[in-house]
């Protein structure tokens, strides 16, 4: 396969999992009852991720990807990412946390791949989009990491205490 | 519950996802030929992961935890972790790397929420072992992310010739 075949699979890949995020950090939000901050970074990241999805779209159309193929199509990416699918519907706040860090350093690994295969297949014109999406993938995870003490924290007193629900 | 109870589940559970790894890491390291580099760092890594597991029997010893019966225990972290199992069974190397970059952030955000756990419940003791254990963790993460962009590379110039192997 030549560098633009094996990358034009990944930026159906890429866009696969952005829908993955998208359903994944609607279905979270919604569940999120007693944790108001790590609800409302996710909501502001479900916001991103949507932007996202319309930057990968005009990286397809310039690479000539035809978008109502894509849609039937399920990448070996789209799978890796069902994968977590099932961590965030753990009804358990910390472990739902730690899913979504998971999830964005995911993506992370993904657009760094996606950025050297650009480069080897000369979509240059791309490769700014990655990178600004990427920056936003990290702010995520870092908020992520730094959350997961306080999550954890919060968690262990709701569950010790009497008629309070932790879990979620 | 008391943060020792929840403590003590997590314990079993960082337990079985050292487990996960080591399986993981045994299989992956066999199926790689071509990229002796990758190779060779995920050996290492299977080395410290041994090392690791050690550790943290000396905690579970340290807190109690019956090690015979935990061995029959499956948790919902050890399930999270099975559902990269099949990332690791990909045939293509450019996904290995990047699952296995996503597997060390698995292990970062738990050692992180479980030292978060460890201070509530008072096993003071054990901090310095998951900060030891984490940070063997971010250097493999580390390495890791910083080595997808030169396993990108290298597939695809594999993929493009005649008669290679790439995906391995």
């Amino acid at each position: 396969m030549t560098p633009q075949e094996n990358y034009h699979d990944w930026l159906r890949d890429a866009h696969a999992m952005e829908k993955q995020a998208e359903s994944m950090l609607t279905a979270m939000s919604s569940r999120i009852d007693n944790y108001p901050d790590l609800r409302a970074r996710i909501e502001q990241h479900l916001t991103e991720t949507q932007g996202q999805l319309k930057l990968l779209e005009t990286v397809l159309d310039r690479n000539g990807i035809n978008r109502s193929v894509m849609k039937d199509a399920t990448s070996k990416m789209a799978a890796m990412g069902q994968s977590f699918t099932g961590m965030f519907a753990s009804d358990e706040i910390v472990k739902g946390a730690i899913s979504s860090y998971v999830f964005e350093q995911f993506e992370i690994a993904c657009y760094t791949s996606l950025i050297a295969a650009a480069e080897k297949a000369g979509d240059v014109a791309s490769i700014d989009i990655f990178k600004q999406i990427l920056a936003q993938e990290v702010a995520m995870a870092e908020w992520s990491l730094n959350h997961i003490p306080n999550v954890t924290d919060q968690f262990l007193l709701r569950s010790a205490a009497d008629g309070v629900e932790a879990k979620k």
